[in-house]
């Protein structure tokens, strides 16, 4: 099973502006995301990040199986294909590998990426980075993790001045 | 006169690692330094950014005219060509407007950068990004700044896996 963070980032490394301002992300294209998103069977996100997610309408990831990491374990949710997940990541591992995925999206958000890499769990790391400098919001990467070597497998930049940047973990 | 930040960075963020370690940085290639170094007439620095490079040897930088920034008036420099500045950067840029010089290299760190960045006076960024996680460290854009939205000028990968990316600012 290869887990895969995909998102999109600021030059400066938020995923959000101030009050999870998205108004920055480039609409113009998809940027490779519904090829990436066909090939995935299976979400991970952190309770922020669904909660940011559901605000924005209609349940995005119907037919996917979708697993929301909470450390409340009274933690619910009521979205389709959606379960809590609040127990430990390797349980959670565990689970998605016995139900047979093979290409799971870890969405988010910084708080989960960083549970994620302190324990290695992240095999890819696709990047959107956004021309643009946010100054202020919520960090994807916010520290505290082991350091670790990158192999770059790919970087495309696109007229709009997004650069998409695919690395492997070891 | 242009502003060029031209600075290495990890993935995530940061220009150096803990205790200013700075063994991750490439050093199979010079990506494009001569050439940006040939260009360059004059150099600013921060107080943090000159004493490590300090400790590195030999001043790198003779003959050309660097001034090094502090709020510390009773701040003083003893390296070949090299000014302290320890007024306001509206009254450093005019001085080196004054000068004549045209292109100038803001060396780092992020605290200088971030004075700079709140007050735009950077026209050109251009970050080395290195395939590598540092988990912590010195960050770059350390945040609180007003937002840009910047131009993409170039991206170019390397083997080594390096992304070098130039952005300019409007």
């Amino acid at each position: 099973m290869t887990i895969t963070l995909f998102i999109a980032t600021s030059l400066d490394g938020y995923i959000a502006g101030p009050d999870d301002d998205l108004s920055w992300l480039f609409t113009d294209a998809d940027y490779g995301f519904s090829e990436f998103y066909e090939t995935v069977d299976g979400l991970i996100m952190g309770r922020g990040t669904y909660d940011v997610v559901r605000k924005m309408g209609k349940w995005p990831y119907p037919g996917k199986p979708t697993y929301v990491v909470s450390k409340n374990t009274d933690f619910s949710v009521d979205t389709p294909d959606t379960k809590a997940a609040t127990g430990e990541l390797e349980d959670l591992e565990v689970e998605l590998v016995d139900l047979g995925l093979k290409n799971v999206w870890l969405v988010g958000g910084g708080e989960l990426v960083r549970s994620f890499l302190d324990q290695q769990r992240i095999d890819r790391i696709v990047i959107s980075l956004h021309p643009v400098l946010l100054g202020r919001g919520v960090a994807l990467f916010a520290g505290g993790f082991p350091g670790m070597r990158l192999k770059l497998e790919h970087a495309e930049s696109f007229d709009s001045g997004l650069v998409q940047l695919t690395y492997l973990t070891d």
